[in-house]
């Protein structure tokens, strides 16, 4: 009794842990980006990076290695660094790249992302990349962790603990983390304009606000999940910035709901997918205003004429979508770049609801482990 | 009448043109390494690729561009590329590429993968990487073609036209191609021994001989489908070269039977997906001897104990497998970097199967076309 007390405490009158993680994330990515972020002087702070600054800059060049949700932040990654920093990215499933031979040079820069730092494939990734004297920077939120030992330098994201199995808040702010490397070898390098990184810099400065707002959206979002509780199948599409985002909402949806649900770039429907679509099948699809709008739309189009049924997540006050859709999610506007910040919100809400709806333990999935210590 | 007289001609006797083009495999092979491969003298002869020698030889990296199965294919041929000719490649989907200012250097080698070669996001990838000054090369089926025309070199598949719209021999021709192409020039460049080129040479050779082998599984291939007919989804699991295949091996499925498949690097399960698993769900599983054979005995083992059903693709006489699996499908032994070319196998006549017992229109698919011209 005393034990459930306690977890009341902890939840903080959350029904469950992961709601309570998805409401923290404006102040855990806050305080991810404190003493980092000085949007007034236009600077970013982060030790790990100042110090090996010649590294990063020199890389031809980064690696990623990741897994699960750690891995469709390095997606996001890849799109924000080779966008605003100019410095090609690979992203690698780590249990793939351990055993692959791959190709590592000395001077290459790898990251690895894992929220215990404990991941068992990570681990043995970062290993074999040392070996080959590359630089390996750790991003991770557990202080103390394996891989922040392991690793040649890195940045913490101050996600706190987080304990629903689905990773929710850890993914947000792996992202911010990401973000702030890129926009500060951006500046190093000289391949940002000035304007533009004072731009970036204010505009992250008011996601936690943003994010905020979307959470408003939470009532509306549980009708949706009533809507579609049923489903048995379910495809998430997004393109750009936004496509690892649907990869990231429909793992959410597998990992607590037990729905298969699948992400796609949306443009690739038309090469297999868009075979799946009938009344039945639900279709989430990112259609924020930035990112290729209008072929977004036609790509809802498509879908439409298919019958599929479909979830728009959209800007506030789009008036597109919201005529061709069956429900729409919105979300504040921000810069094309950012948007991943606050479509990922709707997607966790969205899961989180239909998962308890369904009767599901949420915040631990049958078959999963927080962290997965093996291979 | 007429008409239909002459489509049973061109059916050659098959019931569809996929189940005809599947069988057409063997020959599609041999005739895409005639004149290219010389096994007995160790030289393979390329045209495309000896006239560009040092484009290919002092490339930092290679950007393979497609969409759906070529994709797929794409991926194939980044396991070959890096493991044996050590040259860092990057698959992109063509829609993506084209739309998020991709990082493109004038010695970057752009390999552009299309059936028809009239894919338009792949061409319209082709056009932005020439203005960015990057030789592209071309694997087209298609003769004269838009994008046959359009790169700066390339070597055709020979498949022979290819009628139905779930490309089967075009994907097989595809990895034939791309696999002379990396052992060339791992041959070039040195990183692959005179002992290992050779026995590479030989064993392409046997390819098509060992297809045939595969195809006589035909009809147990049906009683597996006849099984898992009425499945609602499905997962397809490998690991190494076999992950694309993987993939490849969901999306046939998805096209003609609209069963929602999705492929997974296997030891990706443990980070979300296996979450789905109960008695409801097939798990399609890669295990060839090859390529890590005891971690996917392993991912075996977790899936048995969450109930899930296994149809594990395997190398012949291999019982550690057929022990835990509910049925097992056998192929020839090859060495690891040629097992894509049979394993896709008995993926494409399960899909086939399966589609053609519920009923559905296994040319035709409904919502696809053959060549995907517009954007």
């Amino acid at each position: 009794e005393l034990q459930l007390n306690l977890e009341q405490i902890e939840k903080n009158n959350f029904e469950h842990f992961m709601l309570k993680e998805i409401y923290e994330q404006p102040s855990a990515i806050r305080d991810t980006y404190r003493g980092r972020l000085h949007a007034e002087e236009g600077i970013i702070r982060m030790a790990g990076v100042d110090d090996n600054l010649e590294r990063f800059l020199n890389a031809k060049r980064i690696l990623i290695v990741a897994c699960g949700t750690s891995w469709h932040a390095g997606l996001v990654a890849e799109y924000i660094f080779e966008d605003l920093a100019r410095i090609p990215v690979e992203v690698e499933y780590a249990s793939e790249f351990r055993y692959r031979n791959p190709i590592i040079n000395s001077d290459d820069v790898v990251i690895a992302i894992s929220q215990s730092g404990e991941t068992a494939d990570t681990m043995a990734a970062i290993k074999l990349a040392k070996e080959k004297g590359a630089f390996v920077f750790g991003v991770c939120n557990v202080v103390g962790s394996s891989i922040s030992r392991e690793t040649n330098a890195g940045a913490y994201t101050h996600a706190g603990p987080e304990i629903g199995v689905a990773s929710t808040k850890a993914f947000t702010t792996q992202i911010t983390v990401l973000t702030l490397m890129a926009l500060k070898l951006a500046k190093a390098k000289g391949s940002i304009s000035n304007t533009d990184f004072h731009m970036h810099l204010q505009e992250l400065e008011t996601i936690p606000q943003k994010i905020e707002v979307a959470l408003q959206e939470n009532d509306h979002i549980k009708e949706v999940a009533f809507k579609y509780k049923d489903a048995r199948n379910c495809l998430y599409l997004g393109r750009g910035f936004n496509f690892p985002v649907a990869l990231e909402g429909a793992l959410k949806l597998k990992e607590i709901s037990y729905i298969h649900a699948e992400g796609y770039p949306a443009a690739e429907m038309k090469h297999g997918p868009i075979a799946l679509i009938d009344e039945e099948m639900p279709v989430v699809v990112i259609a924020t205003r930035k990112g290729h709008y209008e072929k977004v739309v036609s790509n809802i189009q498509e879908i439409k004429s298919r019958q599929g049924k479909i979830i728009g997540i959209v800007t506030e006050g789009d008036t597109s979508v919201r005529d061709l859709a069956d429900y729409v999610i919105e979300v504040p506007d921000t810069i094309e770049s950012l948007t991943p910040l606050l479509t990922t919100i709707p997607l966790q809400l969205l899961s989180y609801h239909i998962a308890v709806l369904l009767g599901k333990n949420v915040d631990q999935p049958r078959n999963l482990a927080k962290s997965v210590t093996v291979e």
